[in-house]
């Protein structure tokens, strides 16, 4: 169980319940007004719990699960312990996730604004919306409805936020608009002027950067990430993105729907990333490419041309995976060759 | 035309004025009171825009511009479409540059100290300098003329900033000194101790930090980047280096005048990097090295070795530039070899 | 001698009493009520100062230095100048610091809760603790004694921090434990929720992360480091590690006693790394492995694998690190064959 000081529990869920927020359809033979108490992992579940198994390599702790109920694939059901109710579903973890979020439901917004927070007068505030201490939300922002603005978080001028969207403590916007549902984690920094000058010797003459940043609905930006805004077009962030934290976006960058970036992962000036690539951790992306939908860059790569719908790329400068997984074996015989 | 929510375009602007802020002689045949009234890119702008056209790349984007006016290099001035006024630079985005910043100038400090600020009674704040609320300007701390310092950005006791200088939203700095013109992004943390300490068994032992940041005139500080003080030595960024997004520069470091230093780059303890050069992104450098003047860092490069004047280097570890880019060529036919 | 305004120097020390500090003992022919004003280099120091000589390749500086007084090793008592009185130590580098400390000695917390720092009246703040302005300590935290929380820092619900230990400027700390005499420096991020989430076409489906941060005594993390909360387990930084600037650590994480990590290093998510691992400044370290104790992970370089207790590797992927070094070598051999 989580610590209760930090996560509230909510009360015993039955089954009917649990498939009801899962989409998972109890088959006639389990008892729908079971309870269970909480979630658990397969190896600390007991008949309280609810567990799930999608990843195969844990095939054994699902034999040996203590565990109430729990999700599993089509063909995994065959496998469960006896006394497990199996709630079967093509996508375990995605039930899990849903059943997790019912069992520890995000505490709503107050709708306080905490008597130490700085609203400008100008400000449009809607209702349900929490602001905490410290927070200044600056002239003519506009703040959505039923939104957490954390503690010391400043919202720059006309910025404005979508619905039911949480602001992280020491977070700083401005240049931006941010959509429903978005979460922007604490430190994160939005909408500052992108990397531009022209060379001069006795120093750099800034280029006014005359974009914005745009953040479509249920994006999530990781903590002390940064996204500038665009040179004359914008930034744009499309819907679902998930960014992880110390990620860089440089301006004018689009990043596609659904698109995975790991931490410490970044993207130069004015490339695309299209809709549901996977960017691994620390990979690099030089600027002015196109990288094509669903495709997967390899974690510490190093992208210096486009890539494809679907390719997936590795290595410094990035080459096809497959590729760079046979340049490494090849250098590793290359190297015992050498020793003998 | 930027959103004009976060951006303040100017009235309309002469030939005459324009060639006044760039520095571009209008020749005679050129109407010098024509108003134009906004910058654009070449494939947007129309016949009220001012233009550029550096990069020769965009030549047909040129050739079939409608800008009225376009700052163009002399060579190019005969490819222009009829009608469109070209004025000659041999640096025409600089150029632009200066007439963008015309056209939307920053805006000037109000002069006003927010009512939650916060600023010790010690502090001295010159004329002009605009404070937002819950900035923090600690004991003793001298802020210079006509500055902007962001919204809960915190200035340590002591620290000197120099005039026309702005420190971003959430920033923190101690132990520094910055010169005018300064740009501090937001989030940046400057002058932290340095990362020093003898290795003991049941904890390390710290090495007092007993250095400070040295930040010279019209230096730009990225969102969230570290610049950490010196162990003895000061760490030293000379005028003009332009510092993007989540650099890390450690203790003793010495950044030359106008160095460029891309996204997530990170310069270890006690190294030295010369004037003029250009460091890509995620390039990192280890410490107690020297890089030359005007010398070339690849994007993703690990230097472990000091680089000459001049030298352009690339690869983990770093080489010659060219000889790294023969040996991905070279591995690549391996590859090809052994496939076959 | 340090900058004044941001550095305090002690009254002058005798021999005595910096051996007191060192553990160092000194002999009947040195006078141990000789004082000494200051710490500096080899090479600034005058008679009046107290230096150390650990690495030999400043062997030609110590020989000729100034100091009046030298922390040396056995066997380097015999190469001192004439006159400077040696102090030996297996660890004259530790000597050194601890004496650093003593003539610049950390200013003592002053116990003064700034007006405008926000503390819950639910919030327990124990003697002799220093808030600085700005700082938001939210509900049932609960901060030990001798404690200095800068300015603007978030410390949020239920978080425990131990006695005297230092939370840096826009730090933001939530979910968490911190022991004793830790630091964490400005800009942190600690205790938000890990990168977990099941695919869904619209926009993914969070997992609610429901472990916390753990961090022991005597730990130090960087400024704008981020450390991630459990998504089930804790997070745990073990007693005396250190982590430098811009470091990500992700969920589940487990970080050994006395581990070093340099900047922008980052370990993803559940990998452990065995106490007194060095991992380099840019290392990246993929999730699900296990790096053993006192293992050297060279920088720049990304560990996809576990690595044995001891041992150095080196590359993208990671390989030995003597195998990586032959394999540079190789790489440039061929290089020049094909050149010729």
């Amino acid at each position: 169980m989580a610590d209760p000081r930090f996560f509230t529990l909510a009360p015993p869920q039955t089954l009917a319940e649990i498939a009801g927020v899962t989409g998972v359809v109890l088959p006639p033979s389990v008892d729908g007004a079971r309870q269970l108490v909480d979630v658990a992992a397969l190896h600390t579940a007991t008949a309280e719990h609810l567990s799930f198994f999608d990843n195969r390599k844990y095939l054994e702790a699902f034999r040996a699960s203590q565990a109430g109920a729990c999700f599993v694939r089509p063909g995994d059901a065959g496998n469960a312990p006896p006394g497990m109710v199996t709630l079967v579903t093509p996508e375990p973890y995605k039930a899990y996730a849903l059943a997790a979020q019912a069992f520890y439901p995000e505490p709503l917004p107050t709708g306080r604004i905490h008597p130490a927070a700085v609203v400008a007068p100008s400000a449009r505030i809607a209702a349900g919306t929490e602001i905490a201490a410290g927070a200044v939300i600056e002239d003519n922002a506009d703040i959505g409805a039923a939104c957490r603005i954390g503690a010391n978080a400043v919202i720059g001028a006309h910025v404005r936020v979508g619905d039911h969207t949480v602001i992280g403590s020491n977070a700083s916007l401005s240049h931006c608009e941010i959509g429903r549902h978005v979460v922007i984690y604490p430190g994160a920094c939005i909408g500052q002027p992108g990397f531009g000058f022209a060379f001069n010797y006795d120093h750099p003459i800034r280029v006014p950067q005359l974009g914005r940043v745009i953040i479509e609905d249920y994006v999530e930006i990781g903590a002390n990430s940064t996204v500038d805004r665009g040179a004359g077009p914008d930034t744009i962030i499309r819907q679902g993105a998930m960014i992880d934290n110390l990620v860089q976006i440089a301006h004018n960058v689009e990043i596609g729907r659904g698109v995975i970036l790991a931490g410490q992962a970044g993207v130069s000036g004015s490339t695309r990333v299209g809709d549901y690539t996977l960017i691994g951790g620390k990979a690099g992306l030089t600027g002015h490419i196109t990288i094509g939908k669903g495709a997967r860059i390899a974690a510490a790569s190093g992208v210096m041309r486009d890539v494809a719908n679907g390719e997936s790329v590795g290595g410094i400068p990035a080459i096809p995976l497959r590729d760079w997984l046979k340049q490494t074996a090849l250098l590793n015989r290359l190297l015992r060759k050498t020793k003998s």
